[in-house]
């Protein structure tokens, strides 16, 4: 079936979309309309609908399905959507909001597997045991929080997605440095996000939760290191713990954003900037996928504010590398 | 007795001093000889000891005694001291090193009783509980350890002096300013600093240790704070104990000075400002002290390389404060 | 009587308000209504006032009082007041502006005293001539004018409040550091924003002046400490006057902030640090005023655009401050 | 045969050494002395030798080999050379300077071979030719040029070796991203830095030449695509060649770096990670390579002024890798 | 006849203007209006046309003359224009669109004499023949470019107008230092800007090209010159040539400005200040016209979101200048 | 007669010289030598005299006139003079220090000339008075002060030449721009330094005085220009005495670099340009003449710590200026 973003835009469009969010407003003459972003899982698009009754407010919720009569516009160089008419999915309709909620491209238990396999790398006893325990502690949470409110990742399961893109880059670079300790590479990354599991408030309508905003996550996740240590009577002064917390603490790379230090051992560096080019890479394809090639895309705020352009020329993987 | 910095610079001098270091150097021309920093309770100096023998290099180390004979003089706008010649102290001479080490100007009995008040203030059941374990962990420690490796307070009890000198200055802030949690303002005055005796090695020949470089003082205390809840059974997810921690990560104010979040409560602003007040007075302090009247000091690093005027204006307390 | 922000949101209000400005505007399909900021003494609100008429546009002037009937709402995280109707009050009712205007809440009388006070405690002769006669001279102007156009301390005698908040700080710190000079402090506190009875228009729809554009309340108030020699025949290159006028031009802290040399002696630095606490102290407060506990309030754009957290736990002052 | 850096700090040590350069200077009180550094292949030293006569001057020039007897000791933390006694290397003895210098750690052949193969991934038939001819226009110097004068790769072969490992990463991940081009990618990645083959002086005493500094190696290297384009007569106006010259422009990733623009495709902006990875490896690499296990290395000017821990944890392959 | 920006503030117009650029638009409760600029050569300035109906929409295009029947008002301190009426142009009023495009305020001879004036300045042989060559390349581009996209001469010719205030500047300054050389400092104001024939699209409805964005004017200049070497037979290693590219690379003054290197040759430094200070003589210029004396003008975002003072003083030229 | 920088590096040379400042010094092994700054009108350079008695010391004072048989030298990039020999020069010698300093390249006369016409055409009658008034109360030091302690124009005379240059630029601007005033202009350069007079000490061995550091020259001549007014009864809220004050304190353009305000009038943002235009191309004239021609200058510290390139290409001025 068709989804959001298959269609052009100018184009007539009728589709079954989720109500993401319903903002009850009011024209500056004072007639009552409804500000919605729905979705599906191609991605989310803005759209008001006017002259809203009292009875439109009411069933028309944040986590229903609709089917929408319309065509997609653009506004301010954001798409936007024009809606004719809408109405409520029946039941016999696929009305499961599930089905519409965006969520990581790899499946969860492929996910796992993969995070098996890494976790099994992790030669280092001490680490290991640190990895799994606050692995399972929070598993649930872990392959379903988002990697952040906005900006990258912010999806179901991207927390998850984004730390497995991440050790895949990671294992073919410590293929290439010597000096690097992949038991410590590969646990400093799984554990590097874990502490937005608190930090964030889950998948859907994202929103920083308390300790996450007078702690935040680079701090919650020390301290769950620092707990399982004591859980596991792990003696906290061994450099390798000593170490991956290090890790955790310095992955931002910079103090002013957020690193209480500076990285200070090699694979602390490394993993800032793994971390990095993950987080580009998701962001610049979340805003080409939405631009003709061409064309420039919108501008990526935590780019510093710079558009990219779609090229158009052609790719080709290189005969080696199939 | 005079003291170091009792005497004028070109003036002859005679007196004990510690050797806090001796460093074993060579001329251009191969010549051993001694690149010494003495001490005596008024203050520091350098002092180069010429034609070292081996026998000199024996006996004059770090941490013994000396008598000299020289002149207080000045190289390159810093005091020095030339060195006629130089003897050990003996046994029925003022010998014991302890005499001769900067210490903070108040002793730790009353600094003690101090402490014990502003405890006695803190009526927040669970904040007053948190900050007892902890000072009684670290107690000795506490009263012992500078606020710094250099810059402010650098010396035996200056950690505990410059906390003591915040309680005051904030006891009559909260008297101002409704806003303020006195119970919350006290706790993390009193533990803002704490990880400095994890993160430094002592009160002499100050280092940073491995955890103090890879961890810092910011977040080694979060984790006894952390560790004391567990310890005394009060549940973390409580506002006042969230608060309390917030407030040690953010008393640097602004995360390039190393803090993992920015103050979010007034109490965190409010620290902020009584610590660099403390911190900076005590700066300008030493500074001048060793300034003539009428002169500028030598130039403050951690005050941006400024440099301070001593004024030859008297001072008069006004009788309303007598 | 129940004030503006006794209000909670979504309640119903019927109350007496001024009208502090009233803009003619257009909708965007041209129909003109009135964009209102009406205020009490509890602090102020925005309300649109639609389908307003000419005689209405006519009645409802700024500094007019008025009778509103309405409901107190949100847009956008920021309180707004929807106006159900109004009317203008009667001569029997409270139609009386200055009972709305938002002032000090300290009377002008007990200030005076303070300010007296702290005149006295300048036993410096040359520093409590000067000191006097700018008072003298702006003593109408200095109890009305605000301490700046918005941000902090922006109401009636505001400016008034904020030099005595600093000074009742300041009493506490000079008692702890013998290295200020009381003096000098207390004068460079009373006069350092003086020049912003010249750089702002006065108390009401505050505007910057020519003067204070081109010139600063920097700088004008080093002007008058001139003047003020000349006239009491003060030899200006006396070294407290100059240094007096070291205090007002660095109590900006930093060249970017407008002080066009940085502190060089200790009370310059020491000013600006008072000047800061006041100042932010006086911002947290109204922000957190407008919140709910639990909540965090609206940015302050002037404090780097954080927002802050309004804490349920319970304030109590320590037995020993009763 | 043990190498300089095979020797212990204040270990006696014989052996043969490159005479890297040679500065006749003088004591404060007049003495000649040669100010030497060093060098064999696993690194540089520094070196005063005493006293030196002109005799001495005359023979001990740079590019000389010496055998030297003396000790490995330390001065300020760097690395110092105490000559004992020093003669030139006879005939018949390892006298080749060539055996002494620092160079890539894979041979040229097994380079050449890597980059015909990345060559032939670059399945884009104008970037292809593009690369093919300005490869071999400077194929000598490329293979031998340093990567930079000194910071990182500063050895002959550095410039080789630095654009080889970046392909190996780039490699990994444009496996991940199907977002990335491989014929850009790889085009780009090849000539990013072929500038320095006409900004640098060569792979000995390496200097910026008057057009490195006046010019730049990024715009040489743009100025030699668009020269290449008008030989192979390849309209420039194709889009593929444009993002070519777009991505050796924006590869230094800020203009405050030197590039004239930003990164604006995908490409560009991976490029600038790869290359900040593969510098920033080396240098840790470097300077760990010449510190103790348990210590801290000499600081790094280029990454900050950093100084990095080296580790006593053992490290481990995983199984999963060998 | 009288302009647009003749009329004042409120003032009643009725005059022909050309429609710069149309967007259809829709107000919240979906009626359609069409949003303009329209200009003529005093300036420009934005009106909504409310009501459009769809042939309205078709006949009001960008690049159509209308005449006007409305009032200047000012909207958030911005210029507007209400429209009560409006209608196309005949053929026998004046509805050519060249008579209301704003362009420079000299004609074009008078630039080209001046420009020829220029060249004839520049003695050194290399320098004439490249300048010559890529001033016949471009010419009729160059006569017709804006030197901005907006900010600072943004119009038809602004770009030779620019570059020939510069030289008059130019001259004056080189009369008073001999250190500069006349040739160069000549030969790089003519040049340091005509990249901007390729970077911008034109001097209507002015946009980035593909290549402007991806590679920007500095860079696109220097190839011209690198082109015109080689179809000239100039040698490039010649000194005067590649002090001419340093040049224009370095006429930005810093990096973060787009100039890969730093200005290392007093004509470099000196370019950059002559293009500021016409560049912002320009934009002061173009704010001050639109605004009363004794006010302020709008904010000037190029200049750092400065507003400037209109002064009513009175300008009178001294005698020994007329 | 040939003069000290006529001499080549390496060239043996045998001239008087001032001795411009003498530091008693010891080497690391303790025997006492002169550290020398000699000068003549063509600069100065440093010179250790080794082994110096008490008699030599005695003798060498700064001030006096020295004959010296030596070989310029260079150290580390610098200048410097190794002295073979030396003596006092005697009365039948050119022994006059006035002889050797360095003075502004044009003499007072001249300077006095082009000052007088500058206030001729100062039409405006307020501006031309109060002009007139301080220039006459500082004439005399004036002429004699140099326009910095270092950095630029820091000699005899230097204000002065420095401030005729300015206006000698100012005039062609004026020129050029309508927008400007001249005779605020002019008015503002004359006076924007003179607050350098009360500053710095003067021109021999130049330091900040107290006023100076602790008010700074921008203040300074605000103040005088405020008693200026008093003195002569000129209203200071005249428009154009704010500007003129205006001008005076906004002349560095921003605040981090001392201006209380940033420029709000073109000439105010005009005379900043032209300031920087002079002193810089003084840095750079200082700096090249003592470089030899195809080499890179010292670093200047004041642009930056950039290094300029002195070109070998002929400079010839173009017939129509001659």
């Amino acid at each position: 079936m068709k989804k959001l973003y298959d269609y052009q835009k100018d184009e007539q469009l009728n589709l079954f979309l989720l109500i993401k969010s319903a903002e009850e407003k009011k024209t500056r003459n004072n007639k009552p309309y409804l500000a919605l972003i729905l979705q599906d899982t191609s991605g989310e698009i803005s759209a008001n609908y006017w002259d809203a009754s009292p009875s439109d407010v009411e069933q028309f919720k944040p986590g229903r399905v609709i089917k929408v009569d319309g065509r997609r516009e653009e506004y301010n160089g954001a798409p936007q959507l024009r809606i004719k008419q809408m109405r409520l999915a029946q039941d016999d309709e696929p009305s499961n909001p599930d089905l519409y909620i965006e969520r990581a491209p790899v499946n969860k238990d492929k996910m796992i597997e993969a995070f098996n396999q890494a976790v099994f790398d992790i030669t280092n006893a001490h680490l290991n045991r640190i990895v799994r325990y606050i692995m399972k502690k929070y598993q649930r949470e872990f392959f379903q929080s988002p990697a952040a409110k906005k900006n990258h990742h912010a999806y179901l399961g991207g927390l998850a997605f984004h730390t497995m893109s991440m050790l895949k880059i990671a294992k073919s670079i410590t293929a290439s440095y010597d000096l690097l300790n992949p038991s410590l590479l590969y646990a400093g990354i799984i554990l590097h996000d874990v502490g937005k599991v608190i930090e964030l408030s889950g998948p859907t309508a994202t929103e920083y939760t308390l300790e996450g905003k007078l702690v935040g996550h680079i701090v919650l996740i020390y301290d769950e290191i620092s707990k399982a240590c004591v859980e596991l009577k792990i003696d906290e002064s061994h450099e390798d713990v000593l170490l991956l917390k290090h890790l955790v603490l310095a992955h931002h790379g910079e103090m002013e954003y957020g690193s209480p230090v500076r990285p200070q051992i090699p694979e602390a560096e490394i993993i800032h900037y793994i971390d990095q080019i993950d987080a580009k890479m998701n962001m610049m394809e979340s805003a080409l996928r939405k631009t003709e090639a061409g064309e420039f895309s919108e501008r990526i705020w935590a780019m510093d504010n710079r558009s990219f352009f779609k090229s158009t020329v052609k790719k080709e993987r290189p005969a080696s590398e199939e």
